[in-house]
């Protein structure tokens, strides 16, 4: 029996159309390179995408064709986060963080016809220019730099949009956006998005339970929007008409707080390490910024450790922890505090909020063993954390032989180690590939990671495994010592011992100047295993 | 391009197993017929909804098959909102208030297979017995009434259950429940509902903007689950896995605070004449009632007079305007306070708050004039008012020539008369069969009405027009006088020339004892017109 419902495909464009008639007044601010503030209204910017839609038409762009960005988080990337995909093309983000050998491959493998690009950031594209061959390329001005020959302005390009942009008809399950990940192994991964999912996503994402995003919000996303879909905030901030604040290039904590200060921001997002410069410049200077009184800040990217959430709380700044991935959209869970936690002690409400959280509406989640069995969700049990649902990738873009990435029976494999607890709190404790299985049981590098910087003279350290031939596995440690101190392995396995099972603790320690991060500041364990273990 | 995102429905399904797995402890309560209160978990709840599913199979209910429920706003009623639906059967909800021969009619116009009834409304079910014919009968032993012959316990239903019940396939567009309008003119026309529209509409009442709700709220629905698809406040509350709380057959104001204060209720809904009873309650005991201190009521229906709303403020009962029918599933605008609005006098702030609000994300909205031209938002012309939007009816179930009820280009012609203003609120001014045409000028009735109603010795009034030869059409004031009141016609047009234009002012009125009302508690203005007019 088929309802009586009407036909009507969730798209983009809804959103957009929805924030001229409902937000238009609302302001959208960004931080120029200058350090000036840009500022227009929602009206403005809805204006300017519908012309870029229609610039880009009249350049030949068509349906499905990918046009790239590569630029900072500005009002100007928000205008190209409508305004491609509402043509019926797809955006493609650029993420300036790679090798420039990377970028040029994706740009290659994703066969983009047009470049859009931040002036700012030409330097960088010159070091893979000769390795793509873009048809246009479209300079944003703002920095006011000379535009080079052969490219274009942007306020040119949609000033030569020709007519009113009418939306051609699409389908919501047409491709919007696409990311590349930027794995630690093997080439980037192509994750397609289509209007559909973007749009649940978006609508997911606002809810009480996990964002909570509302047109009474002002928020500043710190989450490049070159990077993982941007957590999709660009697209929850304009459906829920909250005043969106856009760093620009400025992303060092001074720049952040006084933004955060002049704009009144009560909401943002982004990796721990953004997170770790605030806090200590909050505590160089607890009394110079006067924030918002009730301000939240996202995490995601990688886990926070309990200590800094217990450190914001004291400056009435709330980390609420986000789990996700490029595959996910990103975001699959959000840990925050249902009724039956906030009964608990203190301690053990911020040991949920130190975990990835419980799924968002619509996501599926489950741990499997090594057999690909479920698992019992009772915080103990370790297993791969498989996710479905309609935001959460079922395949890569022109991808072959990706199948090990996902189960026969329809589940992303991401990767990640984690347990599941009665109340579904997700604790992730590993990735797949970092876990180390020592004598038939797993040891949580996380885990033994975060212990190690429990020790007061312990800077960061990162836990590998190393081969063994009577347990399979131990777990190695390269260790960074904080400056002026002293440490010695004896020490620190007896440190160990005492807050951990013996046969957890590793042997071995190397002690390092640093560890090695990914493009997107994460510790790179693949690099750390070269270093420690190949030259072994 | 295609996405590479994974083909997932939108199901019903999801909600529940979601709730099982991340609810499992939440309780739902019912206040019984003997007053006393029922309490299990969802956990329970979603165990239930998958017995009556798999009974319901086992009956040989079939994917499109329609079942109907009769019944109070109850745990088991929550049950069959689920129970039914994941089948791939229709959830028929049945009026009780409607006249029983009306109710016949529609049981047969949708060809209803199988009856779930409270054992209370048995009797009720007896006026229109001889008129229909259901394979089955399930009574719910709400007050452990015997079962009548030839007809199931609901609970020995339940335990028939052979197995574990498996979730067929469904496809997202397949339809999931089905209302009838209770319209004051013609036959009740068929709305039918499918998972992907209920679940949108969950996703979209959610949101912080609109009716915000989280696992921390715990709601009680006033409005019945038998009448408009329970606001889809069943779903919604479901997905977020806030705490339920069922009034069963006590909608009078003592037991609904009782209830409130017992179970801590912070989110309640329904309809003004409810709202009205509680107001003189509180009034009367001022200090007896210990609510929670953050409570908010949404109000659905007809309009409630900004009077109202500054008296339940008084109590820290926070009313909020929503607006929707049958045929939009049904929120379509709720009037919360834009950051714009807030800086706005107290008094500006209440006339908003007075109003029908914005439009929910995914409704469209315009308004249009009598030759469908699009109206400007000005605050001042008024239309009427059309809708479109995934969660909105496009038409009606085996009717035909329905046609006048939709445009040409796919909007929903709701019949209401509204202005919608600069900032999207929507104010509605009357019905289109009530609004009074004076001389080629548009007069609102529902603003006469309060007008009338803003005098001191009137206890309510409803206007309709009256043809004139002269003007086309004049208002005529049907008023009731407040007990032990005096009040002349002249007195009160007097009163209203300082209060309104003058060619707006009725010229004649009638005093009545009472104005008559439809089954769901609105002025019925087409009893009223045949009452005052046709015997004129």
């Amino acid at each position: 029996m088929q309802s009586t419902m009407m036909d009507r495909p969730l798209l983009l464009d809804d959103i957009l159309e929805r924030a001229s008639t409902q937000f238009g007044d609302v302001e959208i601010v960004t931080h120029m390179p200058d350090k000036s503030l840009h500022r227009y209204t929602y009206a403005d910017m809805v204006k300017r995408a519908k012309q870029l839609a229609q610039a880009l038409t009249d350049a030949g762009i068509k349906h499905g064709d990918r046009v790239a960005t590569f630029s900072w988080n500005t009002h100007a990337h928000l205008e190209a986060y409508f305004g491609i995909p509402i043509t019926g093309a797809v955006l493609h983000t650029l993420n300036l963080r790679l090798p420039p050998d990377d970028v040029a491959w994706i740009v290659n493998h994703a066969e983009d016809r047009i470049l859009i690009i931040d002036d700012v950031l030409l330097p960088l594209y010159e070091k893979f220019a000769d390795q793509v061959n873009f048809e246009k390329i479209v300079v944003v001005p703002l920095a006011g730099k000379p535009v080079p020959e052969g490219m274009i302005s942007y306020d040119d390009f949609l000033a030569s949009a020709s007519g009113e942009f009418e939306y051609p008809e699409k389908s919501e399950y047409d491709a919007c956006g696409m990311c590349y990940t930027s794995g630690t192994t093997g080439k980037p991964k192509g994750v397609v998005y289509s209007h559909r999912s973007s749009v649940l996503h978006a609508m997911a994402s606002a809810t009480p339970d996990t964002l909570n995003l509302s047109y009474n919000d002002v928020i500043l996303p710190v989450v490049p929007m070159f990077h993982v879909n941007a957590w999709g905030l660009p697209y929850v901030s304009t459906l829920t008409g909250a005043k969106q604040v856009f760093p620009g290039p400025h992303m060092d904590a001074e720049s952040l707080l006084k933004v955060y200060e002049s704009e009144n921001v009560n909401v943002t997002a982004g990796v721990p390490t953004i997170w770790m410069g605030i806090i200590n410049a909050l505590d160089a200077e607890p009394n110079r910024w006067k924030l918002h009184p009730e301000m939240r800040m996202t995490v995601g990217g990688s886990a926070v450790p309990e200590a800094m959430i217990r450190r914001f709380d004291k400056y009435g700044l709330t980390v609420i922890q986000a789990w996700g991935m490029t595959e996910t959209s990103p975001l699959a869970a959000a840990a925050r505090l249902k009724p039956n936690i906030q009964q608990r002690s203190e301690d053990e409400q911020y040991a949920i909020r130190a975990t990835a959280g419980t799924p968002v509406p619509f996501v599926d989640t489950r741990i499997v063993g090594d057999e690909g069995e479920p698992l019992p969700w009772n915080g103990k049990e370790m297993g791969e954390i498989q996710v479905r649902g309609p935001w959460i990738t079922g395949s890569y873009y022109r991808l072959e032989n990706s199948e090990d990435k996902f189960t026969a029976d329809g589940w992303l494999r991401t990767g990640d180690i984690a347990t599941i607890d009665e109340d579904g709190y997700i604790n992730i404790t590993d990735r797949t590939k970092d876990v180390i299985k020592s004598g038939g049981e797993w040891i949580s590098s996380v885990q033994l990671e975060n212990a190690i910087m429990g020790h007061d003279d312990v800077a960061e350290a990162a836990v590998v495994a190393q081969p063994d031939e009577k347990w399979g596995e131990r777990p190695l440690a390269a260790v960074v010592i904080r400056e002026g101190r002293e440490l010695s392995a004896e020490d620190l396995a007896a440190f160990l011992r005492e807050r951990m099972e013996k046969w957890m603790v590793p042997e071995n320690y190397v002690f390092v100047d640093e560890i090695p991060r990914t493009s997107t500041g994460k510790f790179s364990k693949l690099d750390l295993r070269k270093q420690l273990l190949d030259n072994a």
